[in-house]
């Protein structure tokens, strides 16, 4: 038989990703405390996690899933159509429209899962007649589930070169008479950059198309009382209908949303697949959640202020050594290094020092752009941030 | 401008839903214990959730949840290849290996994104050049995450007819050089029934075929220790390489695996988007359903027997009363009554008597199939099947 075996066929995948010097390897975490994470006799201090203000341990949040926990269990047991739909979600999916000024909010389990459910709702209308009737124009930089939603809809997909609004521009303009939804991260998860987003709104205003932000990375950190992006744009709901948000990064627990217009949610809700057939999060995690949000909100505890001297610390630090910095002023900061091999010698050389950095590679990022993603949280102190910045002068300093 | 609107196009497929008598509402569970629901006012005994065996709120897996938080904080932080993969991760990833049989086993956030992960490594290996190189030969009653996972690979999508070998092995046969992969519920998730798991091994022996088993009703629930489906029929790693289960349902948490030879878990890991660009679960979670999942395995505590028993009291109780069951020994007991609006108001009468069972209507099962989906678990007590039965009679009974 001439069959081809997919399994050896995977197995030479993953052979030629391991030549090529990219596998990815699995490291286990045994045990954490802020930013420090122990793994095996080290104890590292982790400048990769997206856990920017610092929420992910916080007792309140933990006391909040304890007493949820306690009251309701673990497990939502069923999808939110069914019976998995709790208190705890509703209010949840209250506090998020109300936080990011949207009509309603839908939860997801993961950002992943809302991208791929509103993309499927939003291009498909959940029907086949409808694959192809759409163009999902895109930032070429946009996050994967992004770009898989699009393919998974069956809608056209168009690509702009990154934060080009004129190229965006002329993607809408060349499919006239499809319904057309232009897709970007707010704040990208690779390079921190803030998307054109008052720009682009103007132009899908012009071009009839929708608009829909993730702002996986901005929400908490950006805007005032850290509603993202769009809030610190000064784009509401009529600028922008869609925003998808993540429980897992700023907020520090898991799980996403999408809010908009309560017509347009509830389409999402009757057609998208990843929220139909999938079980609700676990009722806990969106009791800690709901904590996690008032503590972004309000912000008493000064932890978006904090996050703010340290990018603005690490940046003034790293300019002063030379080291390749790249335009952001989030607290994704990146520095690039082009040669991956280069990058995993300086991610190991960091390590050495006690920091844990994470070398991002093809094909998480284009060819000849490979770096290291440094990211900082309010759980940092500013002498392991002046740490970091020595470290990295040493391990990196000396290259061109 | 002659663009199509797509808020205004999801707008008209939600309000077509709705004239159909076919629109999915949300509704709020207040509080709830054991298998009691209060939605309002009311208590309703709930036979519509996923939790089998009644681990959601089992004390053991509330208190590992509640330490594990108390140590390790709520969130992950990260991806698992970043720093978000935790020594509970871990841990939890060798109990289901070991459990299961399978030589490793890889931890997702939810059962949709294992399904979608692993079609994503397996069918597309990761790159472009092998889309539509490969078929997915599926069961025309698998579960929506299974059909997307073939769609978004960008493989051929084979569907062949329920249960039915010899159209499976048809299907197989008219695609004799790409590379096939036979994807099947293990128990279907709105029929309860189990699948021929022993003859289509056979054919996919035969055909080269490499099969892909979603346990997703079966784990916990049936086979020897409850290690599922493929444990039932015999099944070991060489006949049933990649074994999918989920963690939400008989094991009352949230999440997913997928299971198999260490070669194929590690090329998922390299080539699955729904692994690689998303947060990790809540290490307190996977340290809740370590627990869970040595409770169902040991059952020591006799909930998979008293399933069984309430599984039997069902089935005699509504053959004897004529009740349109349909030929399931699972968990899942969906009665059969064709006609969508007669499935609604059925439901409706049983809430009225104090029960909650969800109708299931097209485009969730096929049209004419509309039915009742009562499912069973450890956490009801005799008498509440008793009372379902009774119930069941009145609303349904006088129906042909
Ligand atoms: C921009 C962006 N969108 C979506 C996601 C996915 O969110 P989640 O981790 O909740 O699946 C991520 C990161 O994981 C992201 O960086
Ligand atoms: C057969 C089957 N596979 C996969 C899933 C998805 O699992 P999860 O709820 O963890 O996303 C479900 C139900 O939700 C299911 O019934």
């Amino acid at each position: 038989m001439s069959r081809i075996d997919l399994l050896a066929r995977l197995e030479t995948a993953r052979a030629a990703r391991e030549e090529a010097g990219l596998l990815r390897r699995l490291r286990t975490v045994d045990a954490r405390e802020g930013a420090l994470r122990r793994i095996g006799e080290r104890t590292l201090v982790d400048f990769c996690s997206n856990d920017y203000l610092g929420l992910a341990d916080h007792p309140d949040l933990v006391a909040a899933l304890t007493a949820a926990a306690g009251r309701d269990g673990v497990g939502s047991g069923a999808a939110h159509l069914v019976s998995g739909h709790h208190r705890e979600h509703a209010a949840l999916e209250e506090q998020l429209a109300d936080w990011t000024g949207r009509e309603r909010a839908l939860l997801f389990s993961t950002g992943v899962m809302a991208n791929l459910g509103a993309m499927q709702a939003l291009l498909g209308a959940g029907n086949v007649a409808a694959r192809g009737a759409s163009v999902c124009v895109q930032d070429r930089l946009n996050h994967a589930s992004l770009i898989d939603g699009a393919l998974l809809a069956g809608s056209r997909l168009q690509r702009y070169a990154h934060g080009d609004v004129d190229d965006a521009m002329r993607a809408l303009r060349a499919e006239p008479d499809r319904g057309a939804l232009l897709a970007t991260d707010g704040v990208f998860s690779m390079d921190g950059d803030v998307a054109p987003l008052r720009e682009l709104a103007g132009i899908c205003r012009d071009e009839g198309a929708v608009l829909y932000v993730d702002d996986a990375h901005g929400l908490g950190v950006l805007g005032p009382r850290g509603a993202g992006s769009l809030a610190e744009a000064g784009l509401s709901q009529a600028d922008a209908p869609l925003l998808m948000g993540t429980l897992g990064k700023a907020l520090g627990c898991a799980g996403a949303f999408v809010a908009g217009p309560a017509a347009m949610i509830d389409g999402i809700v009757q057609f998208a697949r990843t929220y139909i057939y999938t079980t609700a999060m676990p009722p806990a995690l969106a009791a800690a959640t709901r904590v996690a949000l008032t503590i972004a909100r309000n912000d008493t505890e000064g932890r978006r202020k904090r996050l703010g001297i340290h990018i603005a610390r690490f940046r003034a630090g790293a300019e002063a050594l030379g080291l390749p910095v790249m335009p952001s002023r989030t607290a994704i900061q990146p520095l690039l290094l082009g040669d991956p091999e280069f990058a995993m010698k300086a991610a190991t050389r960091l390590e050495d020092r006690g920091y844990l950095v994470t070398a991002i590679r093809p094909p998480t990022v284009p060819a000849g752009s490979a770096r290291l993603r440094v990211t900082l949280s309010a759980a940092h102190e500013a002498d392991q941030i002046d740490g970091l910045l020595e470290a990295l002068n040493a391990a990196i300093g000396a290259h061109p």
